[in-house]
């Protein structure tokens, strides 16, 4: 089955510790894309401006995402640079310039409206609910919010979570979304709200998924090499929403493999620049990284005495 | 088999969001005592002064805790005064007044210097490296610090760490002490110096058991009420060497083990003030956690296509 994703399709320069890479391919909508795309189909709506370097988005064609709501507007694209310092917990924004993505109004092609599967990656949650008028009854919606929109759009993200499946954020937003520090309480708030699952992401701290009383936990992959942060998130919703759509199945069972995989392809996102390394991948890379995690949790039941 | 643990036996005065506790009864040798005693008998070595409310240990006595090495001294007890605020993840110190704890050299009696389970908790390393040449050769020496003992006794730390087979440290502590941002490389740093393992504890985010190549992770029990964090850690040190001692396995399947008996203690430790909560739960509370927690991660492999 497929998965619809609606987000941003931007250009990121980023200094890490590591090294500077300038203009490469980024946002929300080419993280998941490069993500999902080793799982399932892919259709991918954004829109750049007329300076984009389309012929860098091939690669993605190549393993499959539909272009074909891509849409390429007169004026500059999305930009982002940003920093991430020592720890590379948090990026420090230095130059956000939206460009055409200021005015974007996604439109769904019609080839697109039974998508089984839909992500609304981060954009306002007006955009996001316009995106819920436009497609047919999906077996499963997500979305993705940020601490931008949960400030000045707060009404609208109440009202948008009444019409999803599930929303992933991180704990910072998940706090200042509900008012509760607790994350336990946070997602159930949510859960009060509309969604049947709450997807918290921790950065390097693991992910949770609550699903009425039952919580599945799924730590990051402890890296010795994180070279670029950016990204980990909608590559672990790619991952996450891809797996479901290459599955169909919505089983708890399942859900639980759905996070696993999320959390490998957060964490081969962060091993290069952009989507570099999502594009090396293999199934064989992807197979091992869900083995190891399996040998990171594992453990046996006690003999009995 | 017996474990043997020197630390801290103090009085604590604690603020959280949700209250206050005066003059309450901790430190680390407390708080590991009363989590390791629901596993296996133990040892205590200490000091308390001669204001200590040593009535108030009777719980511990009646739950096996040997206080045979409890010494107490001419003077004031270690006393700790200390508040959360609303996240909990730290805790801001407001006095510490070593009393005679200061002057504390801890003598081990006769009948414990063969224990087989040894817990260096948080103390100076010289005392730390003192016990060790007091004791017979244990099955297995583990130890504890803090950032003050890294700063102002790193020499020490170094000579301890090369006689030990275990350390627990927090991810502050490892990075202080390693001067490697990455987890992953601060553990093998200290492998290179000695210990066969070390444990890295993240508050909330769980814990870390490295040995040699093979990482574990246990996340922390994702709590609704997290009343007073403090002795956490300890009761983490004392649900795992007791879990150790109990079995007397060292194997990896059994470490792995000892590791989620290390993160159900402390998540009691922390559901009321001072050893309240360690005092009240029974071995079917312990069992129903441990097996919490295995849900908590547990996912299935995928079913052949």
């Amino acid at each position: 089955m497929s998965v619809l994703v609606v987000g941003s399709v931007a250009l990121d320069s980023v200094e890490t510790p590591f090294g500077k890479a300038d203009a490469v391919i980024g946002g929300s909508g080419t993280f998941f894309s490069a993500s999902a795309s080793h799982l399932a189909p892919v259709q991918l709506v954004g829109v750049v401006g007329d300076d984009y370097p389309l012929a860098q988005l091939d690669a993605l064609k190549q393993r499959g995402v539909d272009m074909a709501g891509l849409e390429q507007a007169k004026g500059e694209s999305f930009r982002w640079r940003g920093r991430y310092r020592h720890d590379l917990n948090s990026a420090e924004t230095l130059e956000t310039r939206l460009g055409v993505f200021s005015h974007f109004s996604p439109k769904i092609p019609a080839q697109f409206r039974s998508a089984p599967f839909v992500f609304l990656a981060n954009i306002d949650p007006r955009l996001q609910l316009d995106v819920l008028r436009q497609v047919q009854r999906p077996k499963l919606v997500a979305c993705d919010t940020m601490n931008f929109w949960i400030e000045s759009r707060r009404p609208d993200i109440v009202e948008l979570i009444k019409h999803v499946d599930l929303i992933t954020l991180n704990d910072g937003e998940a706090r200042q979304l509900t008012d509760c520090a607790n994350l336990v309480k946070a997602a159930r708030w949510i859960m009060e709200r509309g969604p049947k699952m709450v997807i918290i992401k921790k950065g390097e701290h693991g992910a949770f998924l609550f699903k009425g009383r039952s919580i599945f936990f799924a730590p990051a992959y402890p890296l010795e090499e994180v070279f670029d942060p950016t990204g980990a998130g909608d590559s672990f919703a790619g991952g996450f929403m891809g797996y479901l759509a290459r599955t169909g199945d919505l089983s708890d069972a399942n859900l639980r493999r759905a996070v696993v995989y999320g959390s490998a392809m957060g964490s081969f996102a962060v091993e290069k620049f952009s989507v570099q390394r999502l594009l090396e991948i293999t199934p064989a890379d992807i197979a091992t990284r869900v083995a190891e995690f399996r040998q990171l949790v594992a453990f046996e039941e006690e003999l009995p005495a």
